[in-house]
């Protein structure tokens, strides 16, 4: 029998960032699982919306809102290829989602650099649970092709 | 000659707080204002949008990017009745607005209290300049009253 796994997932939220990518947007995807099934997708839009809070886990975590008619996401996963901004790891908290997996480290713009366990500044609902660097060179590599395109 | 001041204009984001207490919402009202004139204005729909990420920020922000068709802000001056959350700091980043001025301070759902000046972990752009505490007690006091009557 098929086993959904977390690679499944992220290969989806790579699917997304991929179309981002044909979009000529920044390629992040991310995807929102609830019971083996993915419930929402999304992916960075913020040239084609014209708005720089366009990023895919905040698409994909509002159409999860709207499809489960919830404010909360508590046992859900969500998926996404690149770490999160400070931005959506705020979006996050207020989701009170499950899970959250992510695919590459952000240097530059990943919100998590500002907070620490050891300090008690965990961003996310006491609950949430964090998986990092799943398929991270897929998910990097992707990003890198979009850049040097562009240079 | 009128002058239109930082407290007009705090007093337009707290007519925002009490359409939002109005409708049964978390009262918080923001609005954005470029060359003396409010170009966006947003209230909580948390409930109304059955969605947590709808905080008066991130609707007068979106508002803003379409009426000038532009991604950034950095003329513009944010007012907010409540100090922003984590994703609103994170969307205030990303926005490069010019001046963020908010009322009360937030002790639970704050974003700031993560960040310090001292040790280099500055939320916003770094052009971006912070007033805090604009008529403190009127944007406290609608908020105390709303929770008042929820209890």
């Amino acid at each position: 029998m098929f086993e959904y796994s977390d690679e499944y997932f992220m290969r989806a939220a790579l699917q997304e960032a991929q179309k981002g990518f044909n979009e000529d947007e920044v390629p992040v995807g991310a995807v929102v699982v609830l019971n083996s099934k993915i419930i929402a997708r999304g992916h960075n839009e913020v040239e084609k919306l014209n708005d720089p809070t366009a990023h895919a886990e905040m698409i994909a975590l509002t159409s999860a809102f709207n499809y489960l008619g919830s404010k909360y996401l508590p046992e859900a996963t969500l998926f996404v290829t690149i770490e999160p901004c400070l931005m959506c790891c705020g979006a996050l908290y207020w989701s009170k989602i499950g899970r959250i997996v992510y695919g590459a480290n952000d240097e530059k713009n990943g919100g998590l650099r500002f907070f620490s366990l050891r300090n008690g500044t965990w961003p996310f609902h006491p609950k949430t649970e964090l998986t990092k660097g799943l398929l991270r060179e897929e998910c990097a590599q992707l990003l890198k092709n979009f850049f040097k395109a562009k240079r």
